[in-house]
């Protein structure tokens, strides 16, 4: 793998975009480069983000480019897709993204990459299993944004609600990024409390949770009812987890990880908490989850692995 | 003038937007409100910002708010306003954005505002010139974006041609934020070396700096052209200015500043360097123009003035 | 209080001049005003971080001065007093560091100062019930560092042990700052794993979590056997506290907070895990401790209390 | 060279352990390895540290060891060396540290180091001639601290002087990093006006800039009377001269460089301006200095080879 902070976008909608200005902004990667099927799209944000570089902390270099520009990166991120026509089903929606995903990573593995693949292209559970799939990489570096995002929303809710700051909330959104996500609730903590002992004590009850895990799942949603898209909330999750990488921190973010048997199932990505370093996923965390969340759990996933085995292994 | 590092931003496009999530980033203010006529608009914008906190460095309050929130806000930053349709002519516009203008300053000021007012809004000059007038602030706390931006991109292109870090690009665009702006040339430096000197040592002429010149009058429609509008770089931009202001700086940045007659001209505001600090603009910097450049300023500044006299003035 | 974010450091030994060499570096307030009975130290001081400010990231004003600067602070650090020396006991140190923060804060006071006192001078949690006692102020608004560098030191050594990010690492150290302190093991975690659970998944046993506590215990020790004394550590430590008070975070740390029996113990400062914001500690967390540790609590909370009652109450 | 962003500091006295510590506060670097004569002072810093890091926004490895940690660093920063003692002359000093250079030299570049060595011992220019031809390694890749501090102190106060941001004081000391040392003051701006014309404006003269540059000139000695060394504004510019390194900024700062007659003088190493990035000196940035001035060079740099030559060779 190689040292360089060099990161490749592919895909430069607003959520790619989010994560370049993102990085524009903190700085911690020393170049980046824009890819984009429409050339000349690539070539403009580039520009827009330079001419920022004179105000910015961040020291980067930043140009579009073409796909052999993966040759020594040490990241490439896939934010490229389309998004659902009212027309198509998820499952259309599915098969476009993975013919999507293949060319793309085909593309990026004719450079001699031999980095890490971060993915944020929606169904993103199902789009890491075909990017790891078609690429052909150790499982461990090639990772979804799965419930990156949905974790920081419950951890920002969480706090709001309880008063105390995001940074003191733990507590993981598991399972697809998507509606059969879930939140452990008994794995949860305010600082070194359990989160039900400080319901408890303030005469709150579970249902109030509930609402949280509702607004979380909802969250996306009302923020297209009001604005088309999301896509700052994300950009600095992947900006997070790029960092994590780079910065070798064996930090625990939720990602979409591959499972040998973690929670009892096999072979397909989904989001767990997991330990991030200079390699990628290190391992996956387990937790004793209950059995109405393991439920939850197998459920989320069984309905993963059918996407990926009826779906999408056909069209590979 | 209020202590606290609250901005109240009235506008959520783009390049609203771009300033907001810029300081999610980087941190350094501690409270943020955003406005917009589209109410539910400004509400879902706080909420992707506010999904982002959880891995944000910056430890800011961010929430959607009405006029009353500018009570005590120590910088609001307007970026409201139209933009040009294929119908209307730049007087049809300026006149458009001024009622716009009219009616955000009345309502900051309604509220007991008293701080700074940063307007980013076009006709960036002429739209300061209106708030200015209409909120009665001292002219030195009322501030546009003015050439900002355009420095910014000079200093990127020059510093990319001469392969030198664009902090040791020291020149500044001045004049109109528009067509009539220019490059005072035997102004510009690189460390302490007159950048003719520069030019020189290595064999080049000034036609390769026009041509700088013109690609940076230029960058706007050709980010345009590729990416419909331009936002990143601006956003930046207004970032280092409101945090100029907070830090207390006194530090040259070229914004859109009242003329006292130090560069020959009064009663406009045009983008020219200044010493920005805790109070705003404390001192227009009087550079020595050679008449060339002298008469570019004037031609500049005529052309403001006569817009603000005939087109706003009537209207307000 | 004052919303200004002004720092007065009251000492400027190598504890409290690597707090103020950390704000140099990281930024995050405006002022910073150097007091020491050395007035000629404190001017030699504040000219070497000066010196510093053109290639530092913070911009902040940094000046000696004399205590009427508290007057319009936000936060004044106290780092003054003595150490021990070979021929005096323990109770003998206590009673001259007492009459020392009895001098500083009567001067403090007497400027006007409104705002929050955060003590670092030794034994801490004595000196923090000294420096409540004779200003007079809120008891929130009085703060000790109390275990905070222990608790750092312990989620180090913790994360270097189990190769994790000490991000994840959720662990106190409480009671007294010295012999007396302990870790609740039981409230423990790995991001969401209860430490317990880590460690028997990991086949190792508590005997190495002892070790790791001993080894916290001693850290300071090791390292004044090495270099004289140990500062770095504090620095950063008391430049967090003071960013999470400023920062209005809510944020939980361990610090020598008032007691009014959360863990049914009243009248003196201890370290605890409280949730700090802009008025100080808003509130002590009640963890469940363990009978062991409760015992462990409550002996090191009186042998405190005595020190206060018996050697402290007769000097004041 | 290795890309890896890895330093490894030689001599943990007071000015390499603010530079260290500079590097826990601000992040930019991966790995920070301590050496000492006195390897338990180099853990015992080590450890200091790395207690701070849970607190820290810098993700860095520290640790203590040997020479061999150098083979695949990035940089080696040396601020090894003895002081004068009031015994010996300035060249008995010299000497002293010429055979600690030496030996310090040999060790670095038998552990196969392929980077950029950064000096920072004094008397700096003859210690950094002295790595240099030990070392065999390129001119450019062994650089002087120089007058990297002399300048800092020089814009902070010129910039208290003239109420400026220290960021808009663009002005060199030039020469040794010592007493011979210089301000080409026709060379000096304010933004982008000459210092001269600054003045000029302000009824001000040359006079009070002399009386700055003994204020700069004399700063070490009166901080050394007060406190009895200076480090933090010498451990804040070797950081910003590491991460200018590592950033590849091709950024400006004045620095100890070889000299190929860009100046007429060569074979030496002085305190210039220069072009910093990834490989080290890119080039010496030619002023165009005036008669006094260049005088004033020539006779730093001919005391500056005398010792070289006179001095330094014979023990080499």
């Amino acid at each position: 793998m190689n040292e360089k902070r060099k990161v490749v976008l592919v895909g430069t909608g607003f959520v790619g975009m989010s994560m370049a200005y993102s990085f524009l902004n903190t700085g911690g990667i020393d170049e980046l480069v824009l890819i984009d099927v429409n050339e000349e799209k690539a070539i403009g944000e580039a520009m827009d983000l330079q001419h920022g570089l004179p105000y910015a902390q961040g020291k980067l270099s930043i140009k579009a480019g073409g796909y052999e520009e993966c040759k020594d990166a040490g990241i490439v991120v896939i934010t490229a897709g389309v998004t659902q026509t009212p027309q198509e089903t998820r499952l259309d929606l599915t098969a476009r993204n993975t013919k999507i995903m293949q060319s793309v990573t085909e593309q990026i593995m004719a450079s001699g990459f031999d980095g890490i693949i971060v993915i944020a292209s929606n169904p993103v559970d199902c789009m890491t299993y075909v990017v790891q799939k078609v690429s052909g990489l150790p499982k461990e570096r090639v990772i979804g944004s799965g419930t990156l995002l949905d974790s920081a929303r419950l951890r920002y809710l969480m706090g709001e609600y309880l008063n105390v700051s995001s940074n003191n909330i733990h507590a993981y959104i598991m399972g697809e990024h998507g509606d059969s996500s879930f939140v452990p609730w008994t794995n949860a903590y305010v600082g070194c409390k359990p989160l039900l002992d400080v319901l408890d004590e303030q005469g709150k009850d579970l249902s109030q949770l509930h609402d949280i895990y509702t607004q979380v799942q909802q969250a996306g949603y009302e923020i297209v009812k009001r604005k088309k898209s999301t896509y700052y909330g994300i950009g600095l999750s992947l900006n997070r987890l790029v960092q994590a990488i780079f910065n070798d921190e064996n930090v625990i973010l939720t990602v979409s990880a591959y499972q040998s048997g973690e929670y009892g199932q096999r072979g397909l990505y989904i989001g767990v908490p997991a330990i991030i370093n200079r390699h990628g996923v290190r391992e996956v965390v387990k937790l004793k989850l209950n059995e109405v969340d393991q439920a939850k759990f197998d459920h989320s996933a069984r309905m993963l692995s059918s996407i990926n085995h009826e779906t999408i292994d056909p069209l590979l």
